[in-house]
């Protein structure tokens, strides 16, 4: 693969992208630039609340979620580019000769800074030229990156500014809840159909794969996160990687999986039992967990802290004595990743509101025999939650 | 999917991970623990030169070659976990709780430090009392990470110190030869089964997930990078996502794709014909771009600076007129990234050495009818190079 090592010799021109444009949002491309702007918008709005003129945006799923670029980063330390939006409305992307062409396709010539070398510098010139009060998210840049800017551009006032475009995401827009529902539509499709794959023998490395290529084939851009499929003793385990451990006759097994679809993660989590008796223990903590589950679900609506969202599961699992063995918190958002704002645990601060979409997934663990978790993701509507 | 979720109550107990560790080299544990050990000795020798004591291992490809510690990263804003080396010989590995017991299947107990919570703080008190000159990767860490160290602990004096194990990752160890000679040689195993695949009518998103399913049916981890495949004038752009483009009666496919087996990736790109006349250029071009690979193949050895590596495959584009549309380097190291270093391009400084591993991918591109890449990978030797 050719990558970091393109010479400043590509001819600038645009042609068509019969390639098309990696994950896009299934819709035209005018209605879609609306939905982009509009999200800059209400990013302006945040940014003068927190008295900042221009924010580099450098995280990669803020970056596509304001302007449809690119949802993944090359490799950890090799970006795509860089968003700058500012108060005043002038935006610029910047990225490299590689995606010249998909950011023609989806961003104005005039906006577009091709980096032909030195990054830093052309960010540092953009920057100045924008902005006087620079904001920067701290959490999705290099400090490589940050040191390079204030050594090309010293006269820069930069500081931190993180969250602002993760609040936003916080809440899903229209678009985004589409798309969502078609992604956990494919991952209950794919639960249906898995029931009846797991045949004791199999490995938890080939149902892992089984999941993958039922996922792929069925319209999946690729999975959310590597999945968990955990027989028995490895369903305890916090970061049980699927392996040569063979469903049993008589045993467990936790399935913790998530597609994406048109850029939107799904993660849902069941445990089967397979056989008649798994262990002395499952069925109750079955029960259990699906108690809190569905009080949970029951009792979550707008304007509740996120802390009592958690609350409604652990009371269930005090009552029954077995607070101890719920490790982690409740949930957490999904959207462009698996993994974002709010976070229904002890320690969130906030509230439930219309439009967050959220995971409840109370889980039992115990390492002698294994555990239980139970995972469906919710969205919050005006007078509760949907499961999605 | 549960993740930075984890309340501190995971009881802290080690039993046997049925599951295995996700990547390990092929050895048992007792050889790679003194792998990794020796690694890490070379390390401190390029520390005590570079004058500092500790050093703050944040870059998942870095940290996992120094311990065999977690390949990947969960996601770019969440570490799985962070390593210190110092010279004195004392280590320390710090993650969160849902590593617990990966870190304990390949990490002394006394070494470990278990994150509940505040990562920052934790890195800090174990920095304070290791180092007293104390080097971070600044370009595999987050800014927001060193903030909240530097309040952590004030008076740690903190200072970039980048490229230490990037350097050592250039000259590949025996383990990791052959590594990569097992991926290679699925690689070349799935080109040759290619062939017979590539069909008019099928398109490249179809081929590309044709592709994925050989390598990961056969051994594969997982893909080393998103597969390129391009069709005819699609195989012009520096950034071709597989797409609906249909393979034609007459054209050409353009396919860069690679696997990890072991932890190691392959790269490797080929451009295939298909009827009898994909562009009246195709074949002059063809046989230019295979006349520079040869070339260089046949001309690099050890102690030639990387440019001049560069220099040879550029002469032959150049005697020929066609030294423009070579528009990227001629290669890159391979091995527990895609891209890593060296780069053999005219900005690369140093020489080849024994023991590197680097792409030779020279390419001529033409956005009204297509390109012609070609790539293999080689291994220097005493003498010059070997072909993986």
């Amino acid at each position: 693969m050719w990558g970091s090592l393109l010479l400043p010799l590509w001819p600038r021109r645009a042609f068509d992208r019969e390639a098309g444009g990696g994950f896009t949002l299934e819709s035209n491309g005018a209605s879609m630039e609306n939905v982009f702007e509009a999200r800059r918008e209400r990013l302006r709005r945040a940014m003068r609340q927190k008295g900042i003129d221009a924010l580099l945006v450098s995280g990669a799923a803020n970056r596509y979620y304001l302007s449809g670029f690119e949802l993944h980063d090359v490799q950890f330390n090799e970006s795509s580019g860089r968003l700058i939006v500012t108060t005043g409305g002038r935006d610029i992307l910047l990225t490299d000769p590689r995606y010249e062409e998909a950011a023609l396709a989806l961003w104005p010539a005039e906006g577009l800074r091709i980096c032909r070398g030195d990054s830093a510098g052309e960010t540092a010139r953009a920057l100045g030229e924008l902005g006087s009060r620079i904001g920067v998210e701290s959490a999705g840049v290099a400090w490589a990156f940050i040191r390079s800017l204030s050594k090309a551009g010293p006269a820069l006032s930069l500081e931190a500014a993180d969250g602002l475009v993760e609040g936003l995401r916080a809440i899903k827009d229209e678009a985004e809840i589409a798309a969502l529902r078609r992604s956990f539509a494919l991952n209950h499709r794919m639960l249906e159909w898995l029931e009846g794959e797991l045949a004791p023998g199999r490995t938890e490395r080939e149902i892992s794969w089984a999941i993958e290529r039922f996922f792929r084939e069925n319209g999946a851009d690729e999975l959310a996160f590597p999945s968990i499929v955990a027989v028995d003793r490895n369903a305890a385990m916090p970061h049980a990687v699927p392996g040569d451990a063979a469903i049993p006759e008589n045993g467990l097994v936790l399935v913790d999986v998530g597609c994406r679809v048109d850029g939107y993660c799904s993660d849902q989590t069941r445990t089967f039992e397979i056989g008649c008796c798994p262990a002395p223990a499952f069925a109750r903590t079955f029960a259990l967990v699906e108690d809190a589950q569905r009080t949970a679900i029951r009792g979550m609506r707008p304007g509740m802290p996120f802390c009592e969202a958690y609350g409604l599961a652990m009371k269930v699992f005090e009552d029954a004595g077995e607070a101890g063995a719920f490790t982690h918190g409740l949930g957490h958002g999904v959207g462009l990743e698996t993994h974002e704002r709010p976070s229904l645990s002890t320690r969130g601060t906030g509230v439930l509101q219309p439009g967050m979409v959220v995971t409840v997934e109370p889980g039992l663990y115990y390492p002698a025999w294994g555990g239980v978790r139970r995972e469906h993701t919710v969205l919050v509507t005006e007078d509760g939650v949907e499961v999605l």
